[in-house]
């Protein structure tokens, strides 16, 4: 199981392909599904040993199911921190599975399409995500694996409310649709807050990063949905599909204008993040994601053209903290992973020039 | 003459050398002697035609005297704002003297030791500047330039205060004796200020990269003496000699405190520097001049190995305002400069890694 980790850290899954519809903005498409056994209490009001079977009892469900081949399913008390970080990281878990304590635990496919995890805020969270604009693949893949879960385990759900979820705002179809958006243009045009505000009025929700309470790093943004109750999974792919076309559009038109007022001063902003990820030793992960994000808008503004998306995203996620100390086999505090970053990134991008 | 000009901002000149003693810290030692004649008023309050007069006999002299093969005299007069500016910027004349109006001029010889103003404040300025810390060697040359001068021209002089002079202030030996110093540990250690005051009361004052009244840029700073009156040019010397060796103690401590206490940092500094200047688009002539002096402060490091301080001399002057200009054969506004300038460092900076 270690080994596995190890080979993750240097490895490249699915939403880092940079691939898909629109990969341009659209850093990624997920979809995850809330569900619970109608046979145990939710997980926060679970007991210890109750959680003990419900992580036993879904574990072997969903390694029967067989989900994908080679699926893994990981028992979190099995991992370190950083290793536990390290799935965070990859958004395979969320932070707060991961600081959680008690049996706990995910299974994911070796392309990290898909991801289960058990006990977290509910018995399942299931999770499928694509690379690029993808609602309608996504959409369907989740609805597999839900379906292939469904045979072997009983949801609690409700004929007038759907699926019954811990928090309310998840009750019905219990999805939340997420959308990775790079809007680089938007940010530096201070245009971001129309957005924000645009998408607010159809019950959307703009996040950062890592979901909710992040902070947007790098110019990325998620575009999710806020409830689910009274809407039925293709509401909420729809409402997404009428906002994220838009958003695209603003964050195009604001790259041309970019180009168009000034050139010089974008590709100035565009190659000085180049000079600096490829000198520096010593730099912050997030300086890092900042002047990558410089970079991938040169790349998708046909400024940049030494260096290609997934090498961009793999580098943004490998100088993350746990997968940097993955990656050298040790414990690493701060001052080190500046430098050992540093390094990292200068071999990386030692040829875009 | 254009033609000269044209050659001069291509060329290296004595002070871009890099060379001389003590060449990690001190850029150059420069020596100017104020002399007036008996039979004029002193410039400023001569009429336009006594000025004519002045500058008629003084070039003919100074050309006749033959200061060093190669000399030429130069009627600022005949020559453009632009091409003005180019001397002011190799050190060759005052921004004084290129403001003025009416008669005046300068001689310098080919390498740039010697020159000779004509009808700046007083009525001959002559100057030697050569790289590095030669005070001896600089004070030879200007006593040899004087004493030629001095067969041919008849100086206003007086057996009890010495040399007389437009401003009181260089009256006596009519001596201003600088040298300029590369001070980028002191500066970030913030202790410069303690050289200031130091040199302060031994009658010398700190000043920017183009005299009085100038900032200094990229940590570049000259140390002057202040007063002339009753001190002979031995006494001005031998101050000079009693501080330059402590600030150069000084800046040497600083620079290997900075490498002892946080080597990665200072090494973070420079590389970035050099990633910066690398990979620019669009700068101006004062971040070129900062980002340089890190660079420098690397070479004289041993951290950057692959430029020399006789390219970062000639990078640093050759994108002036003026010298850019000239190199590139034509008016450029600001903006275009800011262009001009990053493609001029970048092509200069290739192979720096």
């Amino acid at each position: 199981m270690k080994t596995d980790l190890n080979n993750l850290a240097a490895r490249t899954g699915e939403w880092l392909r940079g691939g898909g519809a629109e990969n341009d903005i659209v850093v990624s498409s997920r979809i995850r599904l809330a569900r619970n056994l109608t046979s145990y209490p939710f997980t926060s009001r679970a007991t210890a040993e109750q959680r003990g079977e419900l992580e036993a009892i879904l574990s072997e469900r969903i390694m029967k199911v067989d989900i994908a081949e080679g699926a893994a399913y990981l028992n979190l008390n099995e991992l370190s921190p950083i290793e536990r970080m390290l799935l965070v990281e990859r958004h395979l878990i969320s932070r707060e599975l991961s600081a959680a304590e008690g049996d706990r635990g995910v299974a994911f496919t070796p392309d990290e399409v898909i991801s289960i995890m058990v006990n977290e805020e509910d018995h399942l969270r299931i999770q499928v995500m694509r690379c690029g604009y993808e609602l309608e693949d996504t959409w369907r893949i989740v609805n597999e694996v839900d379906n292939k879960l469904e045979h072997v385990l009983q949801f609690a759900f409700s004929t007038k409310l759907g699926y019954l979820t811990a928090c309310p705002t998840n009750v019905g179809s219990g999805m939340r649709l997420s959308v990775m958006l790079h809007l680089p243009a938007l940010v530096s045009t201070r245009h971001l807050e129309k957005v924000v505000n645009a998408v607010a009025k159809l019950n959307l929700v703009v996040r950062g990063l890592y979901g909710e309470g992040t902070q947007a790093s790098g110019d990325f943004y998620q575009i999710s949905n806020q409830v689910t109750l009274g809407k039925s999974e293709r509401d909420i792919i729809q409402s997404m599909q009428d906002v994220i076309p838009r958003v695209l559009e603003y964050e195009r038109k604001a790259r041309e204008g970019l180009l168009t007022d000034n050139r010089k001063k974008v590709e100035d902003r565009v190659w000085r993040a180049v000079g600096i990820l490829r000198m520096a030793r010593f730099i912050t992960s997030e300086e890092t994601m900042h002047l990558l994000s410089q970079v991938r808008m040169g790349v998708n503004m046909g400024l940049v053209t030494s260096i290609d998306l997934k090498t961009i995203n793999e580098i943004l996620i490998q100088t993350l903290p746990a997968h940097l100390q993955k990656m050298n086999g040790r414990d690493l505090d701060s001052e080190e992973r500046n430098i050992v970053r540093a390094d990292f990134v200068r071999a990386r991008m030692a040829k875009v020039s």
